[in-house]
This record gives C-alpha cells, sequence and structure tokens, in this order.
C-alpha cells in the first residue's frame, strides 16, 4: 500500500458545498501518479518517452460521507488485482481528521501504446510496481 | 431518454490525449442538469432554494472507446432504477461522428436534505421526471 | 461582436459559493473557439491538423461583479488589436438575466507553430476571422 | 517570500500539449493557500468559520514560457502591494528543473464579507501574513 495525501482545494467543492463526485477520480489519477513514482523518470516518462499509458477500461466509485473544504483525504492504493495486460487498483479514501474511508474506488487498467491505441504486454517495471501492493488473496 | 449534446473542449484531454476518465462524470452531470431542466427553476433552484440535492453513493464508468479533442459527445440519459429516495441515471455518450458508443455511466443518487446531509423522501417533481424517462422493464 | 451563452455550471463555484476566478478563462477560451468556429474544420482542425496554435503570452481579467451558480453569461468577442503574430482578444461578460457586466477579458495570443513552439505570421484565414470583428478605432 | 512547489498534473495540459493557460490561475491559489497556512485554521478557516475570503478584483498574467506534463513548479509569493481593504499579490512560476520562470501573476484582492459581499477592513492577523511578504520599496 503506498499513501498519498491530498487537501481539499477551494475549488473542489461544488454549489452543494462538498467535493464535487468526478473529482475523486482526479485524487484517484494523483495517488496513482503517486503510486509509480519509482518508476525511472516516473508516470511522465512513461507516457511521454516510452509512449505507453494505463488508460481506464472500468471504473467503480462508493461514496461513503461527504467531504468539505478544508479536509485533507488519505489515499491508500493497492493492487486488487492483476493480469497480462491490466490491473486493477483500489484507492481508498480516508479523511485525515478522523480516519473515516469516505470513499472507495476500483480502477481497471489497461497497459496500452498510446501511438496505436493498443493493448500490449505490462512492461516489467510496471509489473514490479503492481506486485509489489497486490493485496492478500483472501482465503 | 433526454439527449445533451457536448463537444469535447481544448482543456479535457489529458497528456495521453484523450479526454481525461474524470471528465467523463462532469459530462454525465452536465447531462443530469439538462434532465433536470424541466423543473421550476431547474437543478439551480433545487439545490440554491430548496436545499435538495442528489449526491452520488456510487458510479460506474464503462469506456469502450477513447475520445479526442474536436469530437462532439451525444449524452443519452435515462432512469435504470426508481427507488423511494434513490435512482439510477445511465448515461449513454456516443461520438457523434459515427454514432459509436464510447462511455456509458450508472450513476446512483440519494435526495438528500443538503443543510443535515440527511436522504429524505423523493419530492414528487423530481420523481415525475425520472418517471417519464424510466427504461423498459426487461422479460 | 461574436456572443457566446454558457450557464454557470454546479463545479464552476468555490467555497466562496461564487465562480472560482480562474474559472473565467475557461469561459474565454470556449468562447474563442466558438469565435472560430468558421475555420474550416474549426479550431480543433487548427490545432491537430494544422499544427497551429494561439498560445497566450498575457491576459488581464478585470472582475467587476460575483458570479452564482443558476446564472448564465453571455461572453461577447471581439478583437482589440491585431498585428502581424499576435492579436489581442476582448472578452465581455454579461449576466444574461440582468445584462451586467460581471468580468472582462484582454487575452494576447501569438500563432504559432506548436511542434517548434515558435512564433509564425498569422494564418490568412485566421486574420479573416479577426479582421471581421476587429473594434473601432477610437478618436 | 513563500515558494510553493507543484507537479504539473497529467490532466492540467491541453491539446497544444502544454498546460492551458486558465490553469496558471489554480496554481496562483493554491500558493495563496499555502502562504496564509500561518492563519489559525489556516485559509479554509477565514473561509467558512469567519466569512471572510478575498474574490479578486483584478488579474494579470504574463507567460513566458510553455510548461509540459512532467515538470514541476516552484511558485513565489510576495506582497506587491498592501492597501487598506485590498492588497496586490505577485506569484513568480518557475520551472524548477531550470529556474527558468515562466509566468508570472499579479493578483489583486480585497478582503470582502462574503455573506453580504461588501469589502471590509482587512484582518489584523491576514494584514500580519501580507507584512511578512511585503516587497521591499524601489528607491
Amino acid at each position: 500500500m503506498i499513501a498519498y495525501e491530498r487537501p481539499v482545494r477551494f475549488e473542489d467543492v461544488d454549489a452543494a458545498r462538498i467535493v464535487f463526485f468526478g473529482r475523486y477520480l482526479f485524487y484517484a489519477h494523483e495517488a496513482m501518479e503517486h503510486f509509480f513514482a519509482g518508476l525511472e523518470g516516473g508516470y511522465p516518462r512513461l507516457i511521454l518517452v516510452r509512449g505507453v499509458g494505463l488508460p481506464a477500461v472500468d471504473v467503480n466509485v462508493q461514496f461513503s460521507a461527504p467531504v468539505r473544504y478544508g479536509e485533507v483525504l488519505s489515499v491508500e492504493t493497492t493492487t486488487a488485482h492483476l493480469g497480462n495486460k491490466s490491473a486493477k487498483l483500489r484507492y481508498r479514501m480516508r479523511r485525515v481528521s478522523d480516519g473515516v474511508v469516505v470513499a472507495e474506488v476500483l480502477h481497471t487498467v489497461v497497459t496500452t501504446d498510446l501511438a496505436a491505441m493498443r493493448s500490449i504486454p505490462m512492461p516489467a517495471d510496471v509489473r514490479v510496481i503492481f506486485e509489489a501492493h497486490l493485496e492478500p488473496a483472501l482465503g
């Protein structure tokens, strides 16, 4: 598990005064960039130099408590599933003030040649990071 | 079904040159505001004057094709399920150029007193709109 | 002058419940894309096929009234100045409900080869649009 | 001067592959929140509990170099001018990799009662922070 802290920003809330529901996927993506910080050149080099990306094929978000301006989230990222060309990331988001889980995101990504927009076998260094944070199998 | 057309904006794409995955929930919310345009004063009056909102409790997005700058999406909104205090909206997003479905969003919302942040029975005028666009039951 | 109408979106406001100050530049850019709708293939083709863009070198925004969720803006775009490789766009933003000017943006752009990131003489079809909406000279 | 480091995010760039011009004001606002971190409860408490905000009345941005995904900015914030109810913040934004200034933002704000949307004398603790980072007068 890799944790990433992120304050809610002034402009992250909406007219209902809580964090806009779409914003959680931005938090998730930031946490994913942080998750891959150990790649040489980080996620930017993967995208810009190697031309490899991790587009989403499926995302699920469960919202369990509203979040307001002034709060700080801790996003805990793990690998929920690891395949040949795909992986499922789990982001558990907690309020730092009280530890309450406010949202959980499941994010299935496919390693992709961005020029051809075609799936490719997962690069070894990407796999190493997914493996290092794989959730223990149940049972 | 209510359709809502939305051009992809210059700043909607990311460093992989496709629409950022979190952006689809912004498109979905715009389509929802459009869906509720028939309320007196629209969605803004519901939020700001009546203090009632529709926070999400669950969202699922399936991405089936990347979308690029210059494309226009048509978002078709229907009610996939209708309960006492909750409803599930479905947004089917198509590229206008070729009709291909690029994403489908399922969005479960709960009618909520925004001051108390507590669920409330669905207001009658909100229910009328959900009912008018309810998907036919299967089987 | 070309006018562009834009409702304030649910997520355009900030924790002070007014449209976030940075958001006005997004409105301005949308109005600029609309301003250039008459180009063959619009602004997207200019960017993606011809590799020509209009990066900003200077922007000024004067804010004269706060804007809230539920309001609709009308953005009136004119050419305040036209040079060989640059132009200054003016966006006068009014609330549709009462006609009050809420903000004025001045936006100096330079016609640029995006691959080389170097200024280039303004393409003729781009110039035609700027000229068509040039403000009358004073005096 | 207070410095704030901020990586460019995956979704901060636009279809021209450089940071979207409106995004710089988001960076500036983040730097401003950081600038006011020394207030009791920070900027969030000022806004949410005391009902005092700093809406912009004028903003100017000069862009001197494009910024790409993968770069990190350092935003240096100072007080360029201090009045009774207003202040002008200066944000000098540098690329961390080479120290080059990529943009400079001047941001005039007015201390405002957010409920009444009326200017008020600057609270003493807000003034203390502005004063501590006032630029030396030119002589």
